[in-house]
């Protein structure tokens, strides 16, 4: 599939700078652009390589002018990185999309399969399991018994969904994710920890993303849940009884400890880790590795552990390389300060 | 299967207040709570949810009092989570237990399986390993050549058990996790690192419950030790040659650097990261997100980067964000005593 | 395999203190020998246990000479930790190897196996992977469609390689570990967060080692490159369009956010993260729990978050609990001045 300059911007509802003619059929990032790619500038911080980019077309915002010549030709639109989502969005529908049941896949006779499903070999869909239409399942994923799995998803390999628990449509989740093992939940005795039954599930609403090998916790009783359009990076740690709100997205690492309920539309950094039976309010913006002890009441960035106001953090952190200085400081002012007093 | 405020009063050795023949067949949250449902409050966070919970039935310590009408049938008991969580095991035990070698496992005709277990589909257990009896390997687990397995484990799905490592009595490990990887040892040299081979295995004792997508990596030699009654949550990092003493339980996402040994009964909160080679005391108690550089003694709570007694770190937190502050005011002192300094 | 300590001593260029007949036929850790194991000493932290070692033969460096009487047999070596290493190598090349194609892996006709490899029970190679020779792929792997894998690569269990992504030569990748999973992009909309699709791919090339459940995600276009001989601990991110330097090695739960590029010959401590769209120099040292927030030039160790040079974060940890006594001394010290200043 080729497309001219001219062609994407129509698509985009875009202008052209150069020649509308110069074609493209593939992407490349900028840095590394090849003739008959499309590239795209966004973030300022690569302008540079706009003026050497061997790529064909680039996309850029409207505002922009460039300060020196550049060979390709510009498709100036209004959002260049909303554009080449868009772009990118239609060459990934584009390819082909497999369907049917590899007679190597084990799908219990008990289980309910929709229609144009693809499940690939050696997946196992256990008894009692719904798979909504169109739902994709990859090699080696295990959808445990009474499973309910919505419509649209794509299940990569490897995946576990234990048993019991619900996934909504149009939900991604990679390779390695672990929904709905027992939470960690002990009771002490003065032999060692005594285990407590983890009876619950957990719920996972429609357009959620779970990135590899993150893990969301079963509930005690009733079910975790993880809000509709939730987006967790890899490596994600959501514990038993925690509530995550619509919207929000966590990067990866983060880890949230158990009973916590976390409101809509936050963002949280990198490996912040949050304690359990807090609760942390609508758009709470989280920097990398906080740690949160207590609860928030949203609308706020916060950072540090304990995670303070993050321009506090900033300001502090500035100075915290200075401490052995302001100690120093501090004893020879005490000294000054005794001899003024013993002059007087 | 249903239960009466009586029954249930008279098997936790407990009392009723209201109606003793309210009925439950269900556990709830409190704050989740619907008719013929039992649900208990432990956390006095959570009182509030008594007054309106739709549950039939609530646990509640003995000496508790409500302050206000309550409509559920309560059930006073010595320790209400106790309570719980016996309810909760008795619930658990009652569910069917499915046993037998599913066809489509791959179990080497060098293997010795023991009675009455239970072996999913695409389970692979590996040349002269060995399973003790009633244990359960869910789908696409691993266990590889040589590994021995004890009595009344459960290995859930897509867990990997690297070559004659050792997993002990009741033990649990959750989906994805993977237990005697390669330890991570590399000799430097001008062209690269070289690998150093990692001869060793992993010895897990009885009674340990190991989270999903926790490692724990083989030892270089001889054996790294996860002892008996131990805890993982989910994500935790165990290197090669440390030893986790007995009962010591780890939140998610902790990191234990190599040869590192940590004693009994030992509580680590949530991402806590441990330096190699050095010794953690017994009852050591690490607060969320601490970083230990060295040995410890043991009987006491740290917290922070680098860990110091947790009350040192909570009140030297306290100040962190008033850094600034101290800086302009020690600023704003050393100009003052300059000035007194001169006029005397 | 029986060797004697005189043996030992010439394949390793050392010398024998001792009886050079004495014999081991295994390995053993110096505080767990036993006869007939051969153990070394190179950390002096270790050398008490040198003089009640049950071992019979003990690898030292050459200068070491003991200071209390020693019953194994000493071989001194130049490097005590490269010989042990040497020595692990060669026992370690000497287990069997095993290869052919499993009947029960699910190779696609349109896949291309390379000579001498061994395909595990379960594993699946989709269309149009190619697979080098030599490479031991274990049960449940599954790698993707159009995946290239290099020559004597070792793919452990339940490992996940998405579609097109390239491994080169002599690669090792752990259990659990996901190479190509999309990168953690999305546009925001009133809505809720549109994904954008990430077309690109992973690039590993030679002698890589991958940890267990690591995950590195495939690019949003071009590709997400892990240069030549990088050594990559278990629980490692890195995110897409990342580029991690030749010979960089990560511990443990390190996480690097999206398009940053790490230099040559860096070493990372465990559970550093890394901020995105920022460049690291080569040979830079980070201490384990760094957050790296900005651009580092290299040939620098850095620790603390914000990151800082080394010596001045440790510098200002020492103060940082005594913060509260900084107060204590600087508000009686004000107190004074006032006085001092009333006096005047």
């Amino acid at each position: 599939m080729t497309f001219t300059a001219r062609q994407i911007a129509e698509l985009l509802g875009g202008s052209v700078e150069g020649n509308d003619q110069a074609s493209v059929n593939t992407f490349a990032k900028i840095e590394e652009g090849k003739p008959g790619a499309l590239s795209f500038l966004a973030n300022m911080k690569y302008e540079h390589h706009l003026y050497t980019t061997e790529s064909s077309v680039v996309l850029v915002n409207r505002d922009f002018t460039p300060s020196a010549p550049v060979k390709a030709t510009l498709v100036k639109v209004d959002n260049a990185y909303e554009s080449v989502a868009k772009l990118l969005a239609i060459y990934e529908s584009m390819q082909p999309k497999r369907s049917g049941i590899d007679p190597r896949a084990a799908v219990s006779e008990k289980a309910v399969i929709g229609e144009g499903c693809f499940i690939g070999a050696y997946a196992v869909v256990d008894d009692g399991a719904v798979i909504g239409r169109g739902t994709t399942i990859l090699p080696h994923s295990y959808i445990g018994e009474r499973v309910k799995i919505g419509e649209d998803c794509t299940i990569n390999a490897n995946v576990s969904v234990y048993h019991d628990c619900i996934v909504g449509n149009r939900c991604i989740l990679h390779s390695g994710c672990v929904i709905g093992a027992d939470g960690f939940g002990f009771a002490p005795t003065p032999n060692g920890y005594e285990k407590i039954a983890q009876i619950g599930i957990v719920t996972i609403e429609d357009d959620v993303e779970i990135g590899a090998n993150t893990c969301v916790d079963r509930s005690t009783m009733g079910s975790t849940y993880v809000r509709r359009g939730v987006k967790l990076d890899n490596l994600v740690q959501i514990a038993h009884n925690c509530e995550v709100g619509s919207h929000t997205v966590m990067s990866a690492q983060v880890g949230v400890a158990g009973s916590t309920k976390i409101g809509e539309w936050c963002m949280f950094g990198g490996q912040v880790g949050v304690a359990g039976h807090i609760n942390i309010g609508d758009k709470t913006l989280v920097g990398a590795q906080a740690g949160i002890a207590g609860s928030v009441k949203g609308n706020i960035a916060i950072q540090g552990t304990p995670a303070i106001p993050a321009k506090n953090f900033m300001r502090s952190s500035v100075i915290f390389k200075y401490l052995p200085d302001i100690k120093r400081s501090l004893d020879a002012l005490t000294k000054d300060v005794e001899e003024l007093k013993s002059k007087l």
